[in-house]
């Protein structure tokens, strides 16, 4: 007989994700940080798992238990919004010619560079919260708005900062080439070349990031140029992402492969090769579809295509002021099945263990199994299929994150006053 | 000098909506249900309007302030859902398919039909509080899940009971003519004549509705036949709304217009003929981008075109278990901007004076001005334009229904732990 430290039963579901079968009237049992049972409440007893005087037991009350959720792909420090921009959009200027005026990321990189770490902080706790508060225990964080060597470490140490004081658990991906800054735009070359020398060994040297992602784009950096980074960062331990094919197809996807990347993100435009390319080597994609609701574009990335090739495919919030601003993955799962045509399954595996994979967290995040780290959520939603159906309605009852209750929704009651007779 | 009751102040920005300007730094005074003054704080003092010991200051904390937001078309009362349909779309099969083989609205009234009345406000109280939560205070809610005469005057019966004892307003629409129920199917016109004969009058008799709404679809009613049941409806005092060219441009709007229609509702593919129909009868236009997003549908409503020619464009959310499971107004927001490319200011007037007038509110909702209801909504965003913008999250903070706080925010601490050095 052990006693768990914590136990969640009462689920109408549990969503184990990783491949595993739902589980209806599912427990999950933990003992300190760690999950030891998943499964209903006999085999839980079977396995001589006892609620004891110290055990929290949390009532899902009929709802849905899933692995806490991951975020694998945000963009949510930096200072400033661009809702000037949102509306200026509605008036007909396209992304590209915001861009071009000097709006875009050179504001909120301006915005961000005039920012202290404290206001930084100050600013992405909030949105971190939200984020919790809408079942997600696991994110990734990318710089990129900094652009000069002191901003862009400005931008890295305040992602490990809010990693060791908030419950969300945060991965870092340093993406100095984003864009290239205003000051290097007639010497674009000498702007790589910084990236390189200076940025990129002293990120390594302060251990800040876990990866290096760069935006490949006709307004961004050219492949060469993105090889020519990532191999840098490579030799330093930082594992390559890229940014690809959003505006265009402009071979990203099989940039990606060919510099055997964790996740290529985007891929609006990716073609068949380019698919093939990321199932051969491994490469899971990060589909962003609140980028593409929210900027009005037609074009969807080939979701079924890259599930049908092999590809984990995975879905992200892009939490940025300039192209995706919400900190709602649920609403994610809604867009995945009515924009992308995929299943509820599909959906929230993106948002789990193949979101995990795509943060190199595989091994640690997004899948409820004994012997995991105890991350998972409880939804007021009586089925897997509800989360993404019941949509634009915050669901997140109590969030788990190293087998603690890190967040737990406060009491609505009803505003129903007493009824009559028709 | 006179006393207020309730005052907003510390505003970033009222929005009065009506066409009125946006009031930076603004304030509303209220007396009783009534606003008495929307302006700043030295015309407030100017027109000897002062707090006394009895009035309620609401601090807006630099938030935005806008009337009650108005969702002029729910089918919010309803038994079961229709998640199971959604996952089967996932999988490729249709609207019109899944309706075909008796899922669609022939399930929902199934449903509807076994539940009693307690058990229609037990489902939908949960509905209005979400709808209060996001800032509405007045909704249109419509019935035809009934499709027989009982069940039609139970679920406005129903409305009415909930209008009665929740703070949110509730007009009511007849919709008898929403499907051919199943047991009709092969004498459709005897149904057309229940509805005329059978459920009119009753539904006149016991002053259950104020308007009556047909579904116009090649799947739904013919327009001969809308003509038929409008005209008995008018006769009867149920003013006309249809729901038109949603699934193909069946020339409703101007089926609409010849109506004298108040609203003409969804038409995603309304041509230019039908827009100049609209603007000439006075019709309003009711827009529906969340059921375009939930099904993955690629036509757009001419929101611009309407607006061009004159015609008030109203946004809903359309809640109903089959096309578009939320009660996210302010979603609705950021869907008229990023799907119809409208601005800031048309998708709020979209949701407050356009919405009222599309339900024959116009005198009394949707517009902050001295002499009307004190129906307001405080906002968690610094100005109108982050409404739409920032989407996905909860931002209203507190409602006031006539005067009243019906519903404040409960607090949200920061999760964020103690910070060390990076």
């Amino acid at each position: 007989m052990t006693t768990l430290s914590l136990l969640v039963r009462g689920a109408a579901e549990v969503f184990p994700s990783g491949g595993d079968p739902v589980i209806p009237k599912g427990v999950v049992g933990v003992i300190g940080g760690r999950v030891v049972h998943v499964g209903t409440a006999d085999t839980l007893a079977a396995a001589g798992l006892v609620v004891g005087p110290g055990t929290q037991v949390i009532d899902a009350e009929d709802g849905l238990v899933t692995p806490g959720l991951v975020d694998p792909h945000t963009h949510l420090v930096f200072a400033g919004d661009r809702a000037h921009e949102y509306a200026l959009r509605a008036h007909g200027a396209s992304y590209q010619e915001i861009a071009r005026a000097g709006g875009g990321i050179a504001h909120t990189m301006a915005m961000t560079r005039k920012a202290t770490e404290e206001e930084l902080i100050a600013l992405a706790a909030p949105r971190l919260d939200r984020l919790l508060r809408q079942g997600v225990t696991t994110a990734e964080v990318k710089s990129g708005y900094g652009l000069d060597l002191d901003s862009e470490l400005k931008l890295l140490r305040v992602i490990r900062r809010l990693d060791r004081a908030h419950p969300v658990d945060l991965v870092p991906t340093f993406l100095g080439a984003h864009v290239v800054p205003p000051e290097y735009r007639g010497d674009r070359a000498r702007y790589v070349n910084l990236v390189v020398h200076d940025m990129l060994p002293e990120v390594a040297r302060e251990g800040l990031a876990a990866f290096c992602d760069v935006f490949v784009e006709d307004t961004a950096f050219h492949p060469d140029e993105a090889v020519r980074i990532l191999r840098a960062a490579s030799a330093l331990g930082l594992k390559p992402k890229l940014h690809v094919d959003q505006l265009s197809d402009g071979g990203g996807a099989r940039l990606a492969a060919s510099v055997d990347a964790v996740s290529a993100d985007h891929l609006e435009h990716a073609g068949v090769e380019g698919i093939r390319a990321l199932a051969k080597a491994g490469t899971a994609a990060v589909l962003l579809p609140g980028a593409t609701l929210f900027l009005g574009q037609s074009a969807r990335p080939p979701a079924r295509a890259l599930l049908d090739a092999g590809v984990p495919v995975a879905l992200a919030t892009d939490c940025n002021p300039g192209t995706c601003p919400t900190e709602n993955l649920p609403l994610m799962l809604t867009l995945g099945m009515s924009l992308l045509g995929l299943s509820p399954t599909e959906v929230l595996r993106g948002v789990t263990d193949h979101a995990a994979r795509a943060i190199g967290r595989g091994e640690v995040a997004g899948h409820l199994a004994a012997g995991r780290p105890a991350d998972l959520v409880v939804f007021d939603v009586p089925s897997h299929v509800h989360l993404p159906y019941h949509f634009g309605t915050h669901h997140a009852r109590v969030v788990v994150k190293h087998g603690q209750v890190a967040w737990r929704r406060p009491p609505e009651p009803s505003l129903l006053g007493p009824l009559c007779e028709a």
